[in-house]
């Protein structure tokens, strides 16, 4: 895993995965105390980062590989991210989805052109359905972070901030990440150690679900007690991979804690704003950039909006911050 | 008015305004029938296209004329894009508003550095107290629509539709832009002609604010009958300019009209899949690509999203269609 990778998928990625935009607010300057820089990745197809790094390693495989088809697991934004990237390339995708997964992304994923299979999350085994179906079909298991052409996607991003921050003056300063696995951080973290020596890169967590930030502490991988139980579906993961630890813990500065609520916030914020739809999860790096003032220094800060994948419903309860 | 003055508008706006991203989706495919690309201006400084008219127009202004400031009448997007464009230029900026604008944009406007001047609608003649401070302090009036370089500040949409669509394959195929006295409509009308003669803009509007769709039957100025009563407040506007309606005449298409209910719709299907706020006038264009088929032809149909300056309430409404 190295940075010639991400430059090698930026090559792959172009003229498919959007050029998202970078945005600013005054208004949100202002709360911040100093400049924000918002990295718009909700903007990217599928509403999520998760494309790049989908089609990054659904482009980097052999034409016999493509042609039997990959698999992945995902309830959420991995599986759009997937199932699209297939598609353009031909190739059949599976994905293995939870049967109490939101209907709607059951059928975007579907609609998306791909195969949906379900299970039940309490009686059966996923990755015993996920490996049956693999050497049935000799199917491509495409990991959702740990796994270096996923990264090298996800760093794509990085060498877009890089050159965009650049344009606005802005060449240091903290880059706050929304994080679960670590994909998307890892990624960055190995652009910007390249294009831009002098940011540093965080993550951005929620509270309860800070393995990443307990992890770069202790400097060994470190779990959450719990599965669920905050807001931020798309970056609740267990524990960082194996592969995005040893990345972070060289090129990451220290992990910041965001609360339920300040991501709703944060959410109502973008809506009004930026004009942009931001998931909880999504919204975590913002939140960081906007209520955690303390945390940082210098004169910008520059926060990955990371997907916008969010239900009506939830995305009223940010509007009620406002 | 001319080309020329689109081009130059564009070298001033060059890495102030921002290059809007030009999204897509296949959800949003299937329900046109046809490809649907969406430039999405809501995403641009000040929530709407208003900012590149009022960068262009105060940019061109002379040093002395910075120096004693300008004037604007607004309730709305004008009046927040003038207002960042003066203040950009160190130019004292006044904007002229009803003291029953909503408290949201009276309160932007000043906190992004204009001097707010407020009158009672029922008592009070905004024209004359425009005039009155403009002869007092020697402000230069810039008007919303009818002002040769806000058209060509508003006509630089129209160079990055044409070579953002070309990047995606389209080089033909009809131009819908939300209108209401036709500045982004003339605007962009004279920069495709130029630019992609093969496209075609026409202008969307509201039911029963449909004035430049039947003064384009007619062939002359048609007024609408009412002063408010639709959603789309930001595109109501009595008639089209003079200098806007015969760019119009000459280079656009027909007009579609569109219902209130079917812009909320719009903005709904904009938040579900694209990720991006847009205000009711500011998805006229997107409603009325996605569901008035039979006006279009050929296989792409691009249409421009104007703004995203919208209160919560009013977006809970299109939530409500999803």
């Amino acid at each position: 895993m190295n940075f010639d990778m991400i430059q090698a998928a930026a090559g792959r990625l172009k003229g498919h995965a959007r050029v998202t935009p970078m945005l600013t607010s005054p208004f949100l300057d202002d709360i911040a105390g100093r400049r924000v820089l918002i990295k718009a990745e909700c903007l990217q197809h599928t509403g999520s980062f998760k494309f790049r790094g989908g089609w990054s390693a659904v482009s980097a495989l052999t034409d016999n590989a493509l042609k039997t088809g990959v698999i992945a697991f995902s309830s959420g934004n991995h599986a759009q991210g997937i199932a699209m990237a297939a598609r353009a390339h031909g190739a059949p995708a599976v994905i293995v989805m939870p049967s109490d997964a939101p209907q709607m992304k059951i059928d975007n994923t579907r609609t998306l052109g791909a195969e949906v299979i379900l299970y039940d999350r309490e009686t059966e085994d996923r990755d015993e359905i996920g490996a049956r179906l693999a050497s049935e079909r000799g199917l491509t298991l495409i990991k959702p972070y740990d796994e270096p052409q996923v990264i090298a996607g996800q760093g794509t991003t990085g060498l877009e901030i890089a050159e965009q921050a650049a344009a606005l003056g802005v060449t240091s300063g903290d880059v706050m990440v929304c994080c679960g696995g670590g994909g998307l951080t890892s990624g960055i973290a190995l652009a910007l150690a390249e294009m831009a020596p002098a940011m540093r890169v965080r993550p951005a967590e929620p509270k309860d679900f800070d393995d990443v930030t307990r992890s770069l502490v202790s400097g060994k991988i470190e779990h959450n007690a719990a599965h669920s139980g905050s807001i931020c579906d798309a970056i609740i993961t267990i524990a960082p991979g194996n592969i995005t630890f040893p990345i972070m813990q060289a090129h990451c500065g220290p992990g910041v804690v965001v609360t339920d609520d300040e991501c709703l916030r944060a959410m109502g914020l973008a809506f009004s704003r930026l004009k942009i739809v931001v998931e909880p999860g999504g919204a975590a790096a913002l939140a960081a950039a906007l209520f955690h003032p303390a945390q940082f220094d210098g004169d910008a800060v520059i926060a990955v909006a990371t997907g916008g994948n969010v239900d009506p419903a939830q995305f009223v309860r940010a509007l009620d911050t406002l």
